[in-house]
């Protein structure tokens, strides 16, 4: 047996015994976690979960050592260190080939009843050779939280840049002062935009976004907010808005602040079936896209800067923990006491 | 005086003596219509307009001779034949710079309360030099069906194939049979697209639609076309669906027969405040584009095509009337026993 996180519905999160990871394919790798974290869309469970008796693993961001691969593996080996998209893909499909390794036709999401999730000791990785990405470093790195940030958050708010089409010469508005947000605010600046306008109301957020690189803050919420942006950007709105919440609330505000022939680039989890402002961004000719960001096309891209030291996403990982500590790092999550919470093994 | 239309409410469409159109600023042009359109756009009014005293001067599309001009106008002259897009535009502003003259922020739509509109006499044309392109032939031209769609439709089903990405390689469907919808089928052919899906359900624009390219149609509606779609591409669905009729149903068709990565190009005028699939289309990372076309932009790319006969797009053109048969004219369009009416004057 092996410990690992279960969550039993709203509120209830456990550390308990489970069946100890293992080879079931030839196509898989064991990896002994050695750092993983809790992420802000482990909280729409965490607050919405209906009671199940058998119980969810949770966790989709993690680095590990490989303890072993079954006999079709050939990109990794025994004793690599491996950093790990949330979502595992085969590597060949047609979508991961063009790089939307978060539709592979093969691939799938962590945890829940079938498999082995970040938040425990151990995972059995299916499709390790698409999967999995060896890491130029030994386990005790100082550099480790920013990798971590590799497998969801960093790519995540890198693709809402991207599909909004952030870079020089752009204003970019970012909705929303959690991780993904602020490492939004990261790529933004990394991508070259000048002017970044971060909304968000916690102090200590703000604080790290504008050393990210916002360069405007607006706090105020709803039409309020909307006037605000409007007003820093010539009555125009943003070139690019990265939406990183998924609340109807903020979706409307991230499709209204966006001038005419703008982009908004969503990562935000939406939680609503329909989507506001079907209207205005008609008339104003605005681009949505986005989704699950394929982190594992980022990786390639992303992984020299944070090597070379030249960005720091690990900085949204503003409190640590043990596996025991994983219960109360999510309350303090929900509670907004910690941004991002990174589990040491 | 002169005579023009005027919509009074649902239904109740009059040919009716108003004011001469004339030259009030220096930036003005006055235009003699000798061709203009009805368009599906004009249903909707034609549906649900509720009763005005006022009355509504309509029509957004319309070839004319420029009978005079303001002491500004550079572009064009009196006896210069002109065809003007659905929206006048200044030309210069940072929009119409970009190309998306939709938005200028010194522009606006014909008709109304305020201005004069295509299915009328005569036009006062604000902002003549960034709106008028003068064409290169006579007012009797057989080619002026073609150039008159040049005014919006083909533009229109152009933009919604553009912002989808049609192009060589890609399958592409279109949501609706109307005059946009065909245009947007001879569009992607012209980009390129090899497999093109219409969907639809009329017989004879069908017909012409395959003529225009289409190599599939689907006829079906709701859960069971998109499940057609899904058999016509390998389980996959569409790289590019232009959605072209503004429904939620449509919509929701568009947007769910898209695949993963794929993109939709909305220029069917939304007719509901919110938009449905948010959370299918995150999931499959689709991007959403579109909205009113710049037509103004695309005259150039689309204009050497129509005078050398490669595409024919004035086909969609079904039925002529004089201004007096006007009213007749909505009447047929709106029971789909035209697809789109020309008016010759």
């Amino acid at each position: 047996m092996m410990r690992a996180t279960v969550m039993y519905g709203a509120g209830d999160v456990r550390i308990e015994s489970v069946p100890e990871a293992r080879i079931v394919e030839r196509t898989d790798a064991l990896v002994i976690v050695t750092h993983a974290c809790i992420c802000g869309s482990d909280l729409w469970p965490y607050r919405k979960l209906e009671h199940t008796d058998t119980g969810l693993r949770m966790g989709h961001e993690f680095i590990g050592v490989v303890e072993d691969v079954g006999a079709d593996v050939r990109s990794v080996k025994r004793g690599d260190v491996v950093v790990a998209p949330f979502m595992w893909s085969d590597g060949t499909c047609e979508f991961c080939e063009q790089g939307l390794q978060t539709s592979c036709l093969h691939g799938g999401f962590w945890g829940g009843t079938e498999l082995d999730g970040g938040q425990g000791e151990a995972v059995r990785v299916p499709q390790a050779d698409g999967t999995l990405v060896a890491l130029p470093l030994g386990r005790g790195d100082s550099l480790m939280p920013s990798l971590l940030t590799l497998s969801d958050v960093m790519g995540t708010g890198h693709h809402a840049a991207v599909v909004a089409r952030a870079g020089a010469g752009r204003i970019v508005a970012v909705v929303g002062d959690g991780a993904v947000g602020l490492c939004g605010v990261l790529a933004a600046r990394r991508l070259g935009a000048e002017q970044i306008i971060l909304l968000g109301r916690h102090a200590d957020r703000i604080a790290l976004g504008r050393e990210f690189g916002a360069t405007d803050v607006v706090s105020e919420r709803g039409e309020e907010a909307i006037e605000r942006v409007l007003e820093l950007t010539g009555g125009l709105g943003a070139h690019s808005v990265l939406e990183c919440v998924g609340y109807e609330e903020s979706t409307n505000t991230a499709l209204r602040i966006a001038r005419p022939g703008g982009a908004v680039g969503r990562v935000g989890v939406p939680q609503d079936a329909a989507m506001p402002a079907a209207q205005s961004t008609f008339r104003k000719n605005i681009t949505i896209a986005g989704g699950p960001a394929p982190v594992r096309a980022y990786m390639a891209e992303l992984l020299p800067d944070v090597m070379e030291g030249r960005i720091e996403p690990g900085r949204v990982l503003d409190r640590v923990t043990d596996l025991d500590g994983v219960p109360d790092g999510y309350r303090a999550m929900n509670e907004r006491e910690a941004i991002k919470v990174m589990i040491s093994f």
